[in-house]
Formats: structure tokens, C-alpha cells, sequence
């Protein structure tokens, strides 16, 4: 059994693309993510109390859902990392930092249009997918070698 | 002597702002960072071999990069990571999130208007600096508390 | 399935609260503690031979505590420590500062009276919950999401 | 030449003390400390903008300072942690389960009194002294043997 | 429950001989490997898009194997790498570096012809076997002594 | 259900008197040891070729018991560590000292009458028992406080 | 001042063309190697005793080398690794695993003839030169951006 | 400049004979070693309190000395560690197994006699040797190859 932590992009089904290729596949992977609802995901820390600042709201809601990743992410045998056309995704860039410091290998999913801007993620990825059928493929090889 | 890692932004003056008000407060600091030379930066790896693909030509440099940003990471007591109004900026995420991972403390530097898709990075930071002015103030306190 | 640790104040029943809460709302999650009984935690060396000087009682004792302590928390995926209005509590902040530098994150539980003096201890922490019922909300997000 | 970092109380003058007595033995030891200012500590991230909470504003002063007391904790040799009679002294506490997961090895210095309080801070420390002289004693054993 | 890594030569069917032989004996192991299919694993990056030149085919060949590779040694209890006669054999003398750096033990199985060559990783294994037989044999007793 | 490796002396029965006491008691540990067969541990390596000098026959013997010593101690939650009347005994404390440097914590298990040599062993351990009975007790009252 | 770790071939002058080109651009970095004579290394540990047996003497030989090899890699801000067209090279080759597994960045050097065998050796380096020249220019940016 | 930690008998003048040889020949080495004065070791926690039980006296004294050899252990390059014919010497195979533990090198030296009991300690050795001066010469070879 397999651990892939999925980080990144929430508005397109990516996610759903890859965990159905798998298990078309009959895959052992157990997949994992962060709390890929939007605004949950912004709320995450608003039962501990209010906040008159955007600064403090958003910093508690990270810190609780940096709880789950923190844990996902060690936890997992390798990562994908999603780059999509919207958004900064500074968060999955920071995801991307944090596998390679923890040697935890991660595939990059991205399309050709952002190569330049992500070298620096690319050069410490072990694959650049550009389609999640690609990452099936790559789960699959990876997996059942 | 303390040593700082500078990360970021490489088109406003930032660091020198900081390395001139350290300096005037004769602060025992050594500020290192990566290349700062945009054309230079992507061209770290041409001396290794032309590459028709614009993909390996930015692999090759961004992998030169990273001998020398990974050293000057580890090496540092604490970083300062910019992130300004122009481009993507990933690499600086991506630094943020090896920080994290290493346990090397980091200072966030960047405008209100983009506290919220930074959110995660300034989660792990241990302070949000708006002006370079503020991160000098923050190096005289630590290094001469 | 996750792991949460539960250290600090052994005279309210906030250990128990989580638990119920927990169960209550389904979550899998395996609670750990050290020993809660206080007589029997102070006598926990007691089988190793009588002493003289109540301090190497207490050594005896606390050694003998810190095998399972450090164990559980090591196996933690996060932590909730507590701290309430009786007693010095430094075992508490002990545990804070092992924590945060295993990088076990952990919540703290405390009123809004005490806020000063933990400060040290909340600026390591992921979250500050001031009842048992946001600690379980925040159990139920991280190991929901 | 040997490091030693001076954590705990700051209402007594107990680092003069052990530092005069390590300057009249002659002894090669970088003593280093928090800032022992306690106004200024309280405000060390006042210039990072002002907070109406006071846990906000005790958050960013503890965390500015963190970024000092972490840096010199990893490169002592040894700590000595201090604890008087008064306040809470969670940040002494905290430090000591910092070395400790560390392996940074403490020598303690309080009171006979407060032992029994101070049984799981004690146990992982290498040495209970309860004078400054002793901690100089020890100091020069070390340092000199 | 033991999880033993095999690496090294796929030419000859020592992996099977040293299956069997633990299967014969119920030994509890678990055995992991590469890909040992030469040609599906020179092919390991193809899926990701063609290249012109061989060196970035091997490149993304060999970083889609290292993420399944990598793994498998860290799980690993110990290791076996076996170096024949034919071939470079660099990727086998690499996953012994490897082992070595992360402590995780190993046996080398080769003829005494290439003694000399591999003293450098015959001097960081726990073992050297000519024959599968040996290695059986020592897993035999690790494993039920 | 926890973990205890127990080393040192093989000419006594306490490793028995502890499973039996722990057995009774219904602790739900797991004891873990190195091949307590005085013979066959000495000709571990044996079948892997004969040879003349007695030094390679222990290194080679000694290196395959390592195999297992160094899995089983790393797997421990914790030891016990033994030491007797007879020989020398040096593999006990050397596993003493791999366990201290691991943060593996250990209980010695010894007479009264060796407290001198042993207090470098000693004073790296988490408590001292003087029979397996003391043993059992503390492993009861670690694993079901 | 940076420190890299020449490993690989010593039948060529490479060590000397890149020292000398360093030297001449005035690059602030100290080389280390392995004792690169070839006789003198086979002997190293011939002055513990005499060995009968090939093996034995190549075992001690070796580890005595590796004392100061060991040392000198953790040491190394990055490395770089040689192959020729000679002998066998398994130590290159365990050198490179070794700094994988120890996250110290290196850089082949070898010619396009032995792309393929090197796959696994390559992937895991930042960068590949072919000359010692490209090498020479590859530390002056990294030592001098 | 290289640091090599003597540890173990001092009861002969082994200490000196390594330091005088290395004087001789130049080398660039820095020794050190625990306080090898018996009567002092056994008495450096006497200033901390006096103890009636001759247990708490070993073990603060244990302690105090700890403070210096785990530092000194972990700054060394390498070790040497001496067992003669007298006492039980526990506290050399102790500083084995932890150097052995943190991958500090070290090389025994001993007597023929001891070969068997010292098995394990040899078999993580790197070198073996049976007199002071062959010490010396390998500290010459590693330290000037």
C-alpha cells in the first residue's frame, strides 16, 4: 500500500481524474489532501474565536489546516503537486518546498504555458506530468515496477 | 555574526534597503541570497550544453541555482522571503516551504494586499515585515537583544 | 486513524470531554496521556526502592513517567496541552517545548487570563482553544477535512 | 571555547553572578541569553504594527524573540535554566523540553522549594544546582577538566 | 515481520533463487526491488513525452524509478545488492552509498574475482556472500535468532 | 501494544522471569532480543566461509548479529539492559550507549554491587532495577498507566 | 569560503585542471579528496598487521580510507564525482549514493559515452559537465552569483 | 585542523604516546577527552551536594562528566577508544556504542587478549589497533593523505 499526498490546484477535478485512473487500475494507493473546500478551508480556524483582521483570520485557519498537512504530508510516499491557470497557489509552491527539504518526492502537474516560472519547483521534482492521465500512468509504473 | 538568507523578489531594491540600514546600524550581520541577475539566473546552465527545449535549458539552470541556494539556506540563522506585485514568484514560496521544513526561522516582507493567498506562508513565518524598514528593526532586536 | 496527545492539568475533567466529543461525532482518533492519577504518578518509582530526599523520589518517579511520555508524544500526530488555574504546571510547558522541537504540533487549551505569561508557548503552538468544545471542533476539521 | 545559553528568570541578577564568577576563573565560555529586558521583550514585534488584542500582540513579541532564543539554543554547548520564586515561568519550562527533544544537555538552578513542581524538568536535566556558585563550579569542571 | 531490499544485477535469477530459499525455510519476509525488466525500465519516463536526446530519456527514466526506489530502501530492514559480471553495475555501488549514508544494513553478493573493485562497499556492508544460499542463510538466522 | 528490547547477559534466565511476569500480568508488549544462544551467536557468520584468525571470525559473526541487534533496538519503544556476574559484558553497554544516542530510553538491570562501574551506563538510563520483578513493574506501570 | 569534495578517477589530471582553474579565476574554495594515490590507499591499513587473505586487506584498506572520506563529504558544501573509462569505479559510485542520501549536492563529470550506465548516478546530481572547464565555470557562478 | 576524541583507560599513558606522536610528525589534530583524573571524575558533582547513598553520587558525578563527552563526542571527527586489561571499563564500550550510533568513526585499541569480548565494539569499528603507535600512523594517514 502506497501513501500520495495531492497538493494544490481546488477548482478543476484533477483530484478526482487521478483517483479514478487508479483505482480503474486496481491501484494500492491511498490518496490524501488538504480540506480542498474554498470556504471551509478559509474558515478553518473561526470557531476558535473572531477576528477584526484579515491578517489574524487567515493566519489561524492556515496554522489548523498546516495541522492536517504537516501530518499528510510526512506521512506520504510521494506527492503530486498541482499548478493550475488561476490564483497564486503560493501554498502549493510552499508545499513543493517543504516535500524537498523532507525528501519526500513529488511529480509536478502543470501545463506548458508556466514552465519558466516553476523551474526552481521542477528542478527538485522527480516528474513533470502535464495531464493527470500521466500521473495514473506514472502511479501505476511506480507502484507495480 | 549572525547570517541572513535574502529570498525573493529581484526587481526593487529591497535588499540593499535592508543591507544599508543594517549596515548604518552597524549591525554584525552577513546577508547572503541567490543570484540576483534576472538574465544571468536563467542562464546558469548554459556553459553545460545548448538545450532546444525551453523545459531542460530551465532545468539546468534552476538545478545550478539550487547548489547554491540550498547551501545559503542551511547555512542561515534566519531568512527574510519578499514577495512583490510582479510574477510568480514560486521559487520564493517554494524557499518559505524549505524554511519550514528545516526549521529555519523566516520573516515574511510584502503589502497588505496579499495576505491572503500568502496565508499559509505567513502561517510558518515567524513575522510579517510591510517595509524594509520594519525587517531592519526586526534584525537590530535579534541580533542585539 | 490519527494520534492526539493529551498533556497537562490532571484535576478537571477536560480529558474526558474531548473523549466524549470525539466519540460522539465518530472520529477516529486514538487519545494518549500520561498518567492522570496523581498519587500514582508520584509514586510511579517507588517499586525501585525507597529514598530519603524527596528530590530523588521525584527523579526516580519522573524518569520513570518520561518513558511513556516520550514515547506517546513522539507518536503523536498533534498534541493538546492544557493549562489550568492550580499548581506550576512546568510539566506542561516542558511538554510544549519537546513538542516544538520534534515538530509535533499541538493546540493549547487555556482561558484568556493566562494569555501573558503563556505567550512563549502559544507562539509555538498551531491553535489556542479556550474550552474542551473548540478542541474538538478543531480534532474533527483536521481529521475530517 | 564553549557556549552556554542562560534561560529563566530576570529579576534577579543570576547571569552576573555566573558570568563574573566564569570571567574570575578565566573560563573560554560565549555565555548568551533572551533579551532579559522584560519591557522590551513584551514589545518586540511593537514595530511590526500595533494589535488591539493582547494575545496578538503577545504572539508576534514572542515569536520575534523566538527567532533569537532558537538560534542560540541550537549552537550551546549546554544551558543552564533558571527559576525563581516568582511569575509563571512557562518560557523556562519550555526551553528545558526544547533541549531536551534536542539532546541540548541543562543544568537547573532553583530552589529547594520548588522541587517538587520542577520533577519532570529536573529528571531531563544533567545537573540541579542551587547557587550560582555551583553552576560556575560546574562551569569549570567542564569546560576544564 | 522483515522487509529486505534486493538491488543490483537483474541478468541472472539470484532474486528467485533467494525467494524460494526464504519461502522453503517460512521465513517472514517481505522482499522489494525495482523494476527488473531492463527494457520497461530504461522506458520509465516515456509516458512523460519523447526526448531527442538520450541523457534527458535516462534523466526522467531514472527519477520516476528513484521515487519507487528510494522508498523501498527506507522501509527496508536491510539490504542485498548483488554485483555480477556484466555491465557497469553503477546503480547497485549507488544504492550501497545510499544505504550506507542512512544506516540502513547491507549484504554484497559477488564472486571473490571483483574483490578489489568493491572494497569501498564491501567495507561499509555487514556481509559479503558469494551465493544465494549465503544470503538465505543469513536471513535465515537475522531473522529467527 | 509496545515494544522492549532486552540485551545483555544470556547465562541467567531474567529475559524468562520478565516475559512471564509481563505474560501474567497481561501487558501487551512485544520482547524483542539479539540470538541468546551463546554458540550459535558466536558462528553467525560462519557459513559464509571459514577463517583463520579469530579476530574475522568474531567481526564477521559480530556483523551479522548487528543486522538484527540494530533493527530490533530502533524498532524498541524501549530496554532493558542487563548486566551479571560473569565476563565482560561489553556488547551491553555498548547497546546501552547506541540506545542513549538514539534517545532510546532503557532501564539497567543489576546488582548493587556494580553501581560504580556502571555509572556512566547508568546515568544515561531512565531508571535502575535490581530485579526482573522491579522490571515487570515498571513495564506495568509504563504500558497501562 | 566554500568546500568541495573531488571524488572519482585518479589516473587523470582533472583534480589538478579544475584546482588550477579555480585558482586562477581566484575562487575562495578548498578542495578535499581521498588519498588519491593509488598504492598508497591499497596500503592504508597494511600498517595494522599483515592479512593473508586479499579480502581482509582490501576491508581494512578501505575502512581506514573512509575515516577521512566520511569526514570529508559531510563536510563538502557540494561535490564533485568522476568517471573514466578505467576500472570499475564503484566507489565514485558509492560516493554519489552516499551524498544523495545525505542531501550534499553534487555534479558529475564524465563524457557522453557513459550516459546510460550513469542514468541512476545523473538523476540524482544537480548537473552533469563533460570537461573539468565546465566544472570550473560551474563553481565560479555558484561560489561567486 | 581535525579533532579526535581519546576515550577510555587511563590508568597508562596511552593519551600521551598519541598526542607525543602526533607532536612529532606535525599533524594538524586537536585531542580530547573526558577528565582523566579518577579521583576527580568520581568526585565532580561533589560540589552540587553531598549524597549518602553511593548510587546518587555516581550518578550526579556521571552526569556532570556527561555534559563534556557528549560534546566532545559530537564535535569529533573521529575517536579513539582504549580498553586494557584493568577494571570492567563499560563506560569505553558505552562511548562506543555511541559513537557508533551517531556515525562518529572510531578505532579500538586493544590487545590481542580482549579480541572476543570486544566483538561487537570491532565489529563497528573502523580500524583496529594494538598499539599507540599504529594509532598514530593512522591519524598521520587520515589526517595527510
Amino acid at each position: 500500500m502506497w501513501t500520495v499526498y495531492l497538493s494544490g490546484e481546488i477548482h478543476t477535478d484533477w483530484r478526482d481524474q487521478i483517483k479514478a485512473g487508479a483505482k480503474e487500475l486496481g491501484l494500492e494507493i491511498e490518496f490524501t489532501s488538504a480540506n480542498t473546500d474554498h470556504d471551509s478551508s478559509d474558515a478553518a480556524g473561526d470557531h476558535l474565536g473572531a477576528e477584526d483582521k484579515a491578517f489574524w483570520r487567515d493566519h489561524k485557519s492556515a496554522k489548523v489546516n498546516a495541522m492536517r498537512i504537516k501530518n499528510l504530508i510526512e506521512q506520504a510516499d510521494f506527492a503530486v503537486i498541482r499548478f493550475g491557470d488561476k490564483y497564486k497557489q503560493w501554498n502549493a509552491a510552499f508545499d513543493a518546498g517543504y516535500c524537498a527539504a523532507l525528501d519526500v518526492p513529488y511529480i509536478t502537474l502543470h501545463d506548458e504555458s508556466i514552465i519558466h516560472p516553476l523551474k526552481e519547483v521542477d528542478a527538485a521534482a522527480m516528474a513533470w506530468a502535464q495531464t493527470p492521465q500521466q500521473v495514473v500512468e506514472t502511479l501505476r509504473y511506480i507502484t507495480q515496477a
